[in-house]
């Protein structure tokens, strides 16, 4: 599927199906627009898929796998080695995204877009990894657009297989370190303000983080109004693939629920590839990363959750799904105002 | 139960249960820290429940329910007779809380204690309703300890049922009024920063609200510094049938998860009369009620959700139990670093 094409078929949200959804919510025997934001993404979700009658039955975890070159300059804690390991551990269900997805009734699919070696999660590599961004671009720009698509085909395989909302996530040594670079250039904000210490580095090591970050970009001088040549020059794999599945929802008109910093950067730069695709977005939760507050601001997305978690896998985007279906429940389930014979609450 | 005997069995929790179950979440292949607030949690209840070894399998929400006199001043938008209906809906499972706590599988245990009429709901009724505080104090101070050991009362039956969580609802038109005017005494603050609209009353009525709260204040003169005379001054059966709970669920050693506005106030009046109880709360929401997040700041608590929810009954606390299932799970089942043969992530 060719981005090109894909970015041509995204549409506004349907306000018909909005106000349908809305006129439910307002017949429902409690005070008005007290759910607050659940009311409101029960609403968003309606207007996506093109009708009130919302079902969240069938979800699916992608999970963009790949390592980045910039991993030899020390900017982690542990070695690109972990990534493989992790990933592998996915496909036997065994990490703490999969544990929680198991509680919330979400399958968990994750794609090997450029890990360092070969694995046995499902190859969609565009090469073993990138290259180092302090010295080199971390891929061409054919590469960027081609993590793109494979995103975008994640998402139309996943819409076949019957599902009717994504959550995105990612595992990817190094990859606060890429999402901070491509979040400072997106941004317009110095790497000093956008660096956090990822999965726990040390101070010293937060300060070459930082040191690296401004040197590859201030080296490749990727142009912030082409997020491709953003994506391609300071960014990974995993980001411009799960930019891929941003577009590939508003396209194929699925929801799709945002985990934190990595996901919010690759959501910034699908949105400024087309700006429709925000309303496809559904936030989760702030992360701890000191990046995620000011993406999410640019975004205009509010999170839900504000636990401080900061461990990535797509950990916050699951955590919503209880939250989701007890909205829904409410919305299909809970008595009307005319049932229960009660008056109903007047609009201010 | 005796309110003075209660407040002696209070102590502090168990400092050696917290560091063993930190030394479980440390163990646990993953980033340190990385699920922030939900590993904290965890903690926290080891240390109230003296073990590191956490159950959440049987929990109950109490929704305390009760008129209040001062609805006759028109500061609410329904009348007091929608407090009965619903508190008896209750008992149907009909109701907001209800689908929700359903999904999340908590017991729903609403308890009349003060309703203005007769009803179908477990009657441990304090009186039919509190005095109208523009004009008299809302109850004695009798009947505020009255309703307070109701709390704990509750709180002792429910632990020998084996339940091992508890959270706060409340069910009573015209409580943001009370809940608003024990704030404003409590944190010192005018009732026009304290106040809020409620289950949505107009610009009008919520300046007609603010205006009897103040008078109210002016007339009894609540002692800041004796939370059992603000209660029973200008709160209601339910707010002090709530800081019961919370005192109660301190001296049985069981962890009280805190829903938004009128709940928050409770807790307040709560820690108020014995300090130590804050350790036993738990926060879920802040309210978007204009009060919730003063509330909140004073009990040095931060939310986990942020979702606007102002419904009330129970809700807000609810629906954070799906969140503490996913963390537990986590904390239960997940491989430790040793198992996976990776290295430990380093404390800094």
């Amino acid at each position: 599927m060719k981005l090109n094409e894909i970015i041509k078929k995204i549409e506004p949200l349907d306000e018909l199906a909005k106000q349908n959804c809305r006129k439910r919510w307002d017949s429902i025997a409690k005070p008005l627009y007290s759910l607050g934001k659940l009311e409101e993404v029960i609403v968003q979700i309606s207007g996506i898929t093109k009708s009130h009658k919302v079902k969240l039955d069938k979800r699916a975890l992608v999970i963009m796998c790949a390592d980045n070159g910039v991993v030899e300059e020390g900017v982690t804690q542990v070695g690109s080695e972990i990534t493989a390991i992790v990933s592998e551990n996915f496909m036997d269900m065994n990490s703490c995204v999969c544990v929680m997805a198991q509680q919330a009734a979400v399958d968990v699919y994750p794609i090997d877009i450029g890990i360092m070696r070969d694995t046995k999660v499902p190859n969609r590599k565009v090469a073993y990894g990138t290259k180092n961004i302090r010295y080199e671009p971390a891929m061409t720009r054919e590469q960027a657009v081609q993590a793109i698509e494979v995103g975008i085909e994640t998402v139309f395989e996943l819409k076949e297989k019957g599902y009717h909302i994504l959550a995105t996530g990612e595992m990817g040594i190094g990859n606060t370190t890429t999402s901070s670079a491509v979040s400072s250039v997106l941004l317009e904000l110095s790497p000093e303000v956008v660096t956090g210490k990822g999965a726990g580095l040390s101070d010293t090591g937060l300060e070459k983080k930082r040191k690296v970050i401004a040197e590859a970009i201030e080296l490749h001088k990727p142009d912030k109004n082409d997020p491709i040549d953003v994506l391609a020059k300071v960014g990974g794999f995993d980001i411009a693939g799960l930019a891929g599945v941003y577009l590939g929802a508003a396209a194929a008109k699925i929801p799709v629920v945002m985990d934190g910093f990595i996901s919010a950067a690759a959501a910034l730069a699908a949105v400024g590839i087309e700006p429709e695709v925000i309303h496809y977005i559904i936030p989760s939760h702030v992360s701890k990363e000191s990046g995620g507050k000011r993406l999410l601001d640019a975004l205009g997305k509010e999170p839900f959750l504000t636990c401080d978690m900061c461990l990535g896998e797509g950990t916050g985007a699951v955590a919503l799904f209880p939250l989701l279906d007890m909205a829904l429940e409410v919305y299909l389930k809970m008595s009307t105002f005319e049932e229960i014979e009660i008056e109903a609450y007047q609009p201010l």
